[in-house]
């Protein structure tokens, strides 16, 4: 990560609130008012940096989606079975950080709007998870892991719709919606099939 | 169906006329005073059917389903793989009714907060289609075309989470998302699982 000047972390603290806010009251209940105001910043100010909401949202969900792309790690891509895996831990690890799932799925189903400010980033962050999840699976196949014959994007698109899916009835009934178990035993279920050797 | 009154008639063209606004529109992006005008009513004869946009909102919804309800039947519920296969012919269905299924998409996300008019509608919505497929799976068992042992209930929930979650793509990018297509191979993929016989 590189070093950011004054100016970023300026940027950075707006992000961090504004995330904050974002999934506490959602984008249509969050305000560009109480956003500046936590960060001790004037509205002016405020839009100085971002010039709208929802200028904001979008610099809040690129700036999310840097986050997990640094926490993923962007050298090394998991192959084959061990990249499933990795999504089943990610899950869980949702499980911990309701108020984020309910933005991202809140704002990706606003966003089928094609006028909607997060658009663009909702079609752009699907086929970027498409492509991750194709390359661990072909680069399975080619180490022997995964099955070859397999059509690799479509199961990646069953894979992000279970995700997406899960997440939807847990934030609905989360007593009830064991998201994690759930997509677990799917993913061990698409493995038997896929799967050339038990990874695990 | 049985026959209704002047009143129930007038309610229900209101109803035909808010579901085709609030599909074009969203549930933001419509309004009571587009909503009256297209009925020919004025606002006060509007509210006095509807005291609000989410009573509104709530009333579209529940006849929605009343209509799907009366559309697939309610004495006779397919059993085993055939509740399946109506399954998948409700999504090839779907591909033809972007609007609807964008409105029931975005409700159903804004719908995660509790306080949303239409959450408790939501929710149970959720229980009464898995209700129906974990119904459909025991008497498929019961009468020898489903597996026995199979987690009926887990099995319904991950059904519902595929529907899901490619209509979220679909909409998203209704161009490269073949929803039907990728809907019936999971389909077809579980029932090599859990289906004694194939069952076409």
């Amino acid at each position: 990560m590189s070093t950011p000047n004054r100016g970023d972390a300026r940027k950075e603290r707006i992000l961090e609130v504004a995330l904050k806010t974002f999934a506490d009251n959602g984008f249509r209940g969050a305000s560009i008012a109480e956003i500046a105001d936590r960060c001790g910043l004037s509205q002016p100010g405020l839009l100085h940096h971002f010039p709208s909401k929802a200028a904001l949202l979008a610099g809040v969900l690129e700036y999310r989606d840097r986050l997990d792309a640094e926490r993923l790690g962007t050298d090394e891509q998991p192959r084959g079975p061990l990249a499933l895996h990795q999504l089943v831990r990610a899950v869980e690890h949702n499980t911990q950080v309701p108020g984020l799932v309910r933005l991202f799925t809140v704002v990706t189903a606003e966003a089928v709007a094609a006028d909607h400010p997060a658009h663009d980033w909702a079609v752009a962050r699907y086929r970027h998870l498409e492509a991750w999840i194709t390359r661990a699976l072909d680069a399975g196949i080619a180490d022997g892991t995964i099955r070859p014959g397999i059509d690799a994007v479509a199961v990646a698109r069953q894979i992000m719709a279970m995700m997406d899916g899960l997440q939807l009835q847990w934030l609905l009934d989360p007593e009830n919606i064991d998201m994690a178990t759930l997509f677990r035993t799917h993913i061990e279920e698409l493995l038997a099939r896929i799967a050339v050797a038990a990874a695990d």
